[in-house]
């Protein structure tokens, strides 16, 4: 079995290295310009179009990643670039809920619980109350209700905020999940996000997601709301967000993800007051536990059973 | 039946009138100086001697919060006032668990997640990647597991930490609950704090428990360790605390709480690199699910009923 992995930045040795361990008969290979060899499984994470040229032997590619958009093209320009009939796997978890619940709930909750103001008085030396927010007054908006979203949607519950939560298509589940309130589809949309007083985006970015995050959404939050962007850049509309800022519309927001990565060093964003940035590191692939579960899709493939993580490249995850 | 109320500030009209609602029979009254005439029930806070003198009909006292340290006094000096025979009642949860919860999460989140290395980035226009803390490296020790103590450690267990748990005695829980390892008496100690990287303290303050955030303690900690005191002052040894600090020993420390409130201009905790202030705000008295709780009790004993949350003043809690 041979198993090639593809990075841009071409660190694909510990990725090799870690994989080999789990699947001792596989020969496996870092990515070349001009390999097109055959291959029986592709690891990869923003690939360029030859790795993804049509390839003998090729049963999957796996998406080093949750977001597929890498692959696909942030409007599903690169959907026909895939090899037909191969399918595409996206990461499924693998640490990264519990990163994304950790890093929205610090986010939330610092909000909440006026943090930000009591770190600003303790630089001016003063010992001083605030009222307090009431949970009943901070509904949260999910957008988004796959793996991560529902992880994150529990732990922010789990503190007692009222939470809502929205995703495409309705899987079973009814009007609501573990205390969850659950909306779907365009006709659930506005039941989910409005009156909210923080909104989470966690969506896949597809071309219908893309701006998403825009003036049109953010006048139906509460007045102040706080916005916890953590999903791709391309969802929000940048000059809608520092004119809701300014309006007052948008109290503040934690954002993780832009447009352009590094985001650039005269940007807005960096200086504009209540706007917190990090630089893409809400929930990182975390190498072993990618291995591990790449490897035991691969080894379930290998014995003719289904696996998880399928992506639908007409509906972008 | 007769109510009386007493706070330091004087301020009990609002619980009155909250009261009244719930108890449309009783008359309710706050205390005045030299008010010594019969009640039922008293409802107060840091009581002084006067109000605690044995009074006419007197059947239970309730505490409005759940650290009785106020009534007691810091080394139990003040349970020889407390009128024989005469239950002390303390607040049980009534959405402090919730907001204890809530402030731990943020603070051990933020430190986990290097959120305030990531803010100081920010500050100076730095896109900087940071090497992610791993939970595997990342045990919790909560000390004091009663119902806000489990509830903080849960939280913090859902978020992948390893958590560890004491608490004076054992309540016939396991050596484990929820995936919270549990220990127990002066044996039980060291195996909580022994090496854990965030040490959160939600002791209630008896004799025993004064000054037990002390050097001896930061020192079977791991190197680095955050504190998180949401629970008195007189739980930490101050100098103790800065001298771990300049150590390196204690990396950082959100502290809530502190041995003279509000918190001296010149207390070098307030520029203290490292340190996190706020004014005694972690978990509120919030009036609403108090008064209701303390209503209910008044029912439940003039029923005949047994009520929880009676303390015994010689463990002091």
């Amino acid at each position: 079995m041979d198993i090639l992995i593809y990075s841009p930045d071409g660190k694909t040795a510990p990725y090799e290295t870690s994989l080999a361990e789990h699947l001792r008969e596989a020969n496996i290979r870092g990515w070349q310009p001009g390999d097109a060899a055959p291959a029986d499984y592709l690891v990869l994470w923003k690939p360029n179009a030859e790795v993804l040229l049509p390839r003998a032997r090729l049963k999957a590619i796996f998406n080093l990643g949750a977001g597929v958009d890498g692959v696909l093209g942030t409007r599903g320009e690169g959907a026909h670039h895939l090899p037909p009939g191969v399918p595409l796997v996206r990461l499924e978890d693998a640490g990264m809920a519990d990163q994304m619940a950790q890093y929205v709930s610090a986010a939330a909750l610092r909000y909440f619980r006026r943090l930000d103001v009591f770190d600003a008085q303790q630089a001016q030396g003063q010992w001083k109350f605030q009222k307090p927010n009431r949970l009943t007054d901070f509904p949260v908006a999910v957008l988004g209700y796959g793996t991560l979203g529902a992880h994150v949607a529990k732990a922010l519950k789990a503190f007692g905020f009222p939470v809502r939560a929205w995703r495409r298509s309705q899987r079973g589940e009814g009007m609501h999940d573990s205390g969850i309130e659950l909306h779907h589809g365009d006709a659930g949309f506005d039941a989910c996000v409005s009156g909210a007083r923080i909104l989470v985006n966690l969506l896949p970015l597809t071309p219908q997601t893309e701006n998403v995050l825009n003036a049109h959404l953010f006048a139906k939050l509460a007045q102040g709301a706080f916005l916890i962007n953590v999903a791709r850049g391309a969802h929000l509309v940048e000059d809608d967000l520092l004119a809701a800022l300014d309006s007052g519309q948008i109290a503040g927001a934690t954002l993780d993800v832009f447009r352009t990565e590094p985001l650039p060093a005269d940007h807005p964003f960096w200086r504009a007051p209540r706007v917190t940035i990090t630089p893409h590191i809400s929930a990182l692939t975390l190498r072993d536990e990618t291995v591990a579960q790449i490897a035991g899709k691969i080894a379930a493939l290998e014995r003719g059973e289904a696996i998880t993580g399928i992506v639908d490249p007409t509906r972008g995850y």
